[in-house]
């Protein structure tokens, strides 16, 4: 039996079986206009690969591992060696995924040890830059490649910094299978990998729903499994303020579902922050204002505008008052805290979806929209607030993210201002626009994967190709990546996991592969194995369709 | 602080937040033609009860319940005492879920016994026919009704059989609250409780994806807390056949996903069966012929039919043969086996969705129709085959159920066969059909879980009012019931429970309820803090709209 045939045993027994669907589905009501692929189920060559690397060669080849002995070294060249914690954590990681359940031994003791002339004993790591960035934080300028050789008599990763080194762990997990006895094993395989955008990011909402931090953490792990390189943490929005500020404790104290049960506290973000680290992962937290802010109002009297009912106060507010010195001085401490808690070198300070009506009732607001001679322009007011607030964030030393909507109303940014389209029908022409006007740019519309429906929506958002819209190439180079989107209406610890992934892998994929990378077949194939192997990991991968996993899910 | 305004405080704090739903709802593709109804949060008046009973006094007079002394005990005149380990089972199951976490200690030992003259200190339950029920298994016909009285110096179940007073226990549970001291409280209550309908069942389908036992065991554990009666177990299908069979163990062998790790042995079996019992539910197995079959022939020779390409047969089967007579000896030793296996009175012969094209193309088939004077009628052969299978079947003794395609063509049902409405263009004629013509029938149409939308689903389910069509009394008493059906093209272990619950619930209440219980704005209230308590009793249930629960979810 060749070991490629070996191979497609394997994947064979993984499980396919794509009968025939139920044809009840002429009762669905809502069913995709665009119909989805039939698609064919069995192995493909590139394995369980996922997102698939930019160069693989897989030979027939194959060489098996044993638990007992195998290891992953430092090689002696490497930049970041025995004291670089992060790797040697990782180290632990990937072994403990590798051999799951199998004990360790030292070579000679007890069973005789595996390899020989068709073992792999060894996977070298070796990190070539001066600078491995094993004490620092990822960011959007990291170098994420690595390169990969799978041979005897030692397997070799080969990257600049840790960042690419964690992927290429990654990368090695996914190429070892168990043959049909049992044995783990490799083929001879040669990769050569790097990200096609740098900003690789999912939005979870920690305010519709708190989110626990055990949660939170399973989904960094997730991410890591899909090389995703942001947390776009959406911390805080009207429903609930669960972000514990030390300057302003009332915050959360007033504005967190329950003050002690549902919130952050300063450990916890650090620990979310580490753990992201530790990964690749950049944490990139989102204070949106001025609107979406009810929760902020509850601890933070004075920040909302009163609405008004003729010429009485409602009793009820509206976005932030941008009227009021306090409010600014507010910010001002509040972004200073921030920029210190947070590593990234940007903050996402929101902007979106500004609700006018409660501002056009206030009499105060209509005095100031005449002074500032805005006339009945409330973007205009908009504006003001948020051009403020970026210079105030500014001088935290920070860059910021913004919603579309400040860029369409004009706002003065800065240079490095990172928008985010999020508007749908759209999106190419506002990618258009904000090239064009010279700011870099990450793509959610498409991606927002709280909007279920019944089927294989992964496919829709696998088949996006972020860089459709008319533009030149200077200005595609300013497509710096995309988002997931899990807003949090209807998701909390309950679904969250499962609804996530493996749909969120398909944009995983679509952000880190190669622009021709679009064989939905082969997708399917690769995704399955991937989304058992998230399973078996422990993740509640939810399934793409009719099949099993060798090994299901443990939980309910 | 009255005891009612306790109540409303204790039901604010486990949190209602409805704030504004993000409008970025436009961009949603599929968005219901019909409008969820806009829901004001707040406390019900009728607390979390769910489904709501049938009559309902709920004073303002609290009493608190000690964890240390409370017990549920049986009345002494009652027909199934300290013998009857259903009701001992489900004492010490809600006694748990009353105070779980608190150590009971006899009275006397260490802490003050708590309760006095505010205080409730016991539940006594009362069955008062002399058949209890409790050795036996519940059935379409068992008396479900319960009284409960909760009053000083005890509160009193009393319940014709052990069916009603474990509904009468679930309620009992969802009228304890904790005040704002966390003491466990309930309020002086008068219930008199019965279900609208006999048959409230679930379907879960165990084929498309092998469901592990405990997935399965949490969802009976789910269903008796929102007082569904019947498991409909859709156990095999196409895509694999998971029953082990004593009598036919190659199906297994050969048509599971798996032969060891993903079959339900005999034990197992066994074990969903008895836990359903002891819970009040029924475990009705579908086995779906003769379509939906594929998996059934791998271990069973000829017993599906060859297909042709031309004049050869192409290697691929269609549905079982009906023309051979060794079909009908497998088919009388299976449910002979089903029959003792299974002890409920009815088994679901499925009967649905039989493609006609691989029949058409047999040249053997085409003579034998020929024979019969079918002419090109295949939907006579389907009748000649399902008339064979139900006259076997009658031999067992037991009754059956079908979908409504057997119906639709005509075939000789006995009086008490139940005809299961599955197709959603038509559903109310089709129950004008089924019950004009004299046989009982279950209603599924309209309560496809499997798909799934964005928004509160759930209130669509709950709308339906399963005997709007045009019938007379006589035909609307043939309406037994109804189903939830949670097909699994697209749900595993992994994703199932958080998916049916609460939107399965939104059926239970249909089911149990009065039919003037319509209010969806009391129904939210009352859910949401039910599916929190589901939560609490480890079950994922998903949330409804943005808000918390006081204790979220542990599991990821």
């Amino acid at each position: 039996m060749t070991a490629t045939l070996q191979l497609a045993l394997v994947l064979l027994a993984m499980g396919f079986s794509q009968g025939k669907q139920h044809n009840y589905l002429d009762q669905v009501d809502q069913l995709d206009a665009e119909a989805e692929i039939e698609l064919s189920a069995g192995p493909s060559k590139f394995g369980s690969l996922w997102p698939l690397p930019q160069k693989v060669e897989i030979s027939g080849v194959s060489f098996k591992l044993a638990g007992v002995s195998f290891k992953i070294t430092d090689a002696k060249q490497s930049s970041a060696g025995q004291s670089c914690s992060l790797l040697q954590d990782a180290y632990r990681r990937y072994y403990d995924y590798l051999f799951a359940g199998a004990k360790r031994q030292e070579p000679g003791k007890g069973r005789q040890r595996l390899g020989g002339p068709a073992g792999l004993s060894e996977l070298q790591v070796l990190i070539t830059s001066p600078d491995s960035g094993c004490d620092g934080y990822p960011s959007v300028k990291s170098d994420e490649s690595y390169e990969l050789k799978v041979d005897q008599p030692y397997a070799v990763l080969k990257a600049p910094t840790v960042w690419g080194a964690l992927h290429g762990l990654e990368t090695f997990s996914q190429l070892v299978y168990e043959d049909e006895y049992g044995a783990k094993s490799i083929n001879s395989t040669t990769i050569s990998d790097f990200p096609r955008f740098a900003h690789r990011g999912i939005l979870l909402d920690s305010s519709r729903h708190f989110l626990p931090i055990k949660v939170i953490l399973a989904n960094l792990e997730t991410m890591a499994m899909n090389k995703f390189n942001v947390f776009h943490w959406h911390i805080v929005d009207d429903q609930s303020f669960p972000y514990m500020s030390r300057t302003f404790p009332q915050l959360s104290q007033q504005g967190a579902y329950h003050p002690y049960t549902h919130v952050y506290t300063p450990a916890d973000v650090k620990m979310v922050i580490e753990f992201g680290r530790l990964r690749g992962i950049r944490v990139v937290p989102e204070f949106d204002t001025p609107g979406h802010t009810q929760s902020w109002g509850k601890g933070q009297p004075d920040l909302l505008t009163p609405c008004y009912s003729g010429s009485k106060p409602s009793g009820s507010f509206g976005p932030v008052n941008p009227i009021l010195n306090t409010t600014y001085e507010f910010m001002t401490w509040f972004f200073k805290e921030i920029s210190t808690v947070f590593p990234d070198a940007y903050v996402h300070l929101g902007g979106d979806e500004v609700d006018f009506s409660c501002w056009k009732s206030n009499p105060d607001i209509q005095k100031f929209m005449a002074e500032q001679g805005f006339g009945q322009d409330y973007s205009k007011l908009e504006s003001f607030y948020i051009q403020k607030l970026l210079d105030i964030v500014a001088t935290t030393q920070k860059g910021y993210m913004i919603w579309q909507e400040v860029f369409d109303n004009g706002v003065k940014l800065k240079a490095d201002t990172v928008v985010n389209v999020w508007i749908n029908n759209a999106a190419n022409n506002e990618l258009g626009k904000v090239t064009a006007a010279g700011f870099p740019t990450i793509l959610s519309a498409p991606w927002y994967l709280d909007y279920i429906s019944y089927g294989q929506d992964w496919q829709r958002y696998y088949k996006v190709e972020p860089l459709s819209f008319n533009g030149t190439e200077a200005q595609k180079k300013l497509v710096i990546g995309g988002e997931a989107c899990l807003w949090g209406e209807y998701v909390d610890a309950t679904n969250l996991t499962p609804r996530l992934w493996p749909r969120a892998s398909a944009v995983a994929e679509r952000l880190w592969s190669a622009k021709d990378v679009t064989d939905v077949n082969d997708a399917y194939n690769r995704l399955s194995v991937h989304r058992c192997r998230m399973v078996e990991r422990g993740i509640p991968a939810q399934p793409l369709f009719s099949s099993y996993c060798p090994h299901e899910y443990k939980g309910i």
